[in-house]
């Protein structure tokens, strides 16, 4: 059965005799990327997409607390230079985040279709999108938006070279190399993560699911903007892939992420009761980001 | 790394203390179909799409001797109403074939590209392309030919329905609704199979790839053709999904099928020491099938 979270848990079938503790539980996860649709390859290269298409699904073990261990990957309509070019970002994500490519398939097709499918592992139990609790903090792995306002730089540039000055750049590496949290996940589940999503269509709309799948509201204070976005860009800007996750009050976040060496989360707001509710900074939040009429 | 075969093979990672032996092996693999490439959506419906696309995944785990367990499925370019009519057929062979869809995503695209990633198990050493040895007879799990026999009379007929007799339409099944031998994967491992492919691309071009992995040529006396089909189809014709493997001499494999309750394989010829013999009753084999000309 399709879980409805970002990767599905399998049970290893051990031998009889064996405890289940033994082993851990497999992660599941499979996205796609469209030239055209996910990415416009007039701004970003090819080893840009191979990069992201491996990103968004190691995000996806990511909010389960997972750690990615291999991925299949199915190309469509690429030429062989076209694919040395695609396999580069791939490789490199690979190596980033320690997950092996070992399989896949190679296509003829007319459009540019870019399919992976990852497992991992995770010792314990795998964070769902469905714990949340009424009470709860929220926080997230880092600032947003950045993605987005990379993406805007660069349609304004338009489909030329273009020399960025550092701030920007990191706006425009934010969008074309996207950094799946992989570590942080690891440590919010460790920590006591509730409930878990990354941040893939936006906060608003992926805050949504995970309110929505666990039965509780939010009501958020602050939310951590990009050096170079919008407010709007960090609310409803997708593509960021830092994780959102929610802890009981009491429990303390901040030393374990400090412990392992990763930035401390930010605490941007608490889940409520009334599973309605989706405010930030006193306004409605809606899947779209925040009601600019109110 | 890749490993060249069917599906790859993963440890899963015990905490210390199991023993390996305690958990099987995991076995992944991911294969894309296209429409229009892979499939003439003029003569086959979207449901036997779906099922050519889970059948292909399945008969790589068949392939090692392994049980399918898990798919994630990714869809480009299909509306709500098509994707229904799709995952009819992906649904019936996931039914069929023991193997749950967990997973997957759809995706906006101007073309149509179901891609799958499977699991699989295997309790002990799974079956590789790369293991038969000089001597080895060559079995295949049943007749060769009907799959592409079958899209002969599609292609005769035209993209109008047609009331097929009995043994066409046993042709014309196995072109669209291709089965994957996965009992008889399973049966031949534990039978003592040393090398073993799936017929995806045809049995000359599938049994030289596993010749080639493995270091020896082949003899074939007699390749047992599926009622209808030319012998021509049965050498070079793809998509039957019959396995071939490979059995040292002295191992009983048509016992252990007949006591599962599936047909006895057919010994088809044997290995051979030199490397570039390839023959059948007597003529040579290329990859595209046997030359007419000798």
């Amino acid at each position: 059965m399709w879980s409805g979270d970002d990767a599905a848990v399998v049970r290893v079938p051990l031998s009889s005799g064996s405890s289940p503790g033994q082993a851990p539980l497999l992660l599941l996860a499979a996205d796609t990327v469209v030239a055209g649709v996910d990415a416009d390859l007039s701004l970003t290269t090819l080893a840009d997409f191979g990069w992201k298409a491996m990103a968004v699904n190691l995000s996806d073990i990511a909010a389960m607390g997972g750690r990615p261990d291999h991925a299949l990957v199915s190309v469509v309509g690429l030429g062989p230079d076209e694919l040395e070019d695609l396999y580069e970002g791939i490789v490199e994500a690979a190596a980033e985040f320690g997950c092996d490519v070992v399989g896949g398939d190679l296509s003829a097709g007319s459009e540019v279709v870019v399919s992976v499918a990852v497992t991992g592992w995770v010792d314990g139990e795998p964070v769902l999108r469905s714990g949340a609790r009424p009470g709860d903090r929220i926080w997230v792995t880092g600032p947003l938006g950045a993605a987005a306002a990379g993406l805007r730089l660069l349609r304004q540039a338009g489909p030329v070279p273009h020399a960025w000055g550092q701030a920007d750049q990191a706006l425009v590496s934010a969008h074309a190399r996207p950094h799946p949290a992989v570590a942080e996940g690891v440590i919010a589940r460790l920590a006591g993560a509730t409930a878990m999503i990354d941040v893939s269509d936006g906060l608003a709309a992926d805050l949504d699911q995970l309110a929505r799948r666990s039965g509780v509201g939010f009501e958020l204070a602050n939310v951590p903007v990009a050096d170079g976005a919008a407010i709007d860009e960090a609310l409803a800007g997708g593509d960021d892939y830092v994780l959102v996750f929610t802890t009981p009050g009491p429990v303390d976040v901040v030393r374990p992420f400090l412990a392992a060496g990763l930035p401390a989360p930010n605490m941007i707001g608490e889940c409520v009761a009334d599973p309605r509710l989706r405010r930030v900074a006193g306004k409605t939040l809606t899947v779209a980001g925040w009601e600019h009429s109110l």
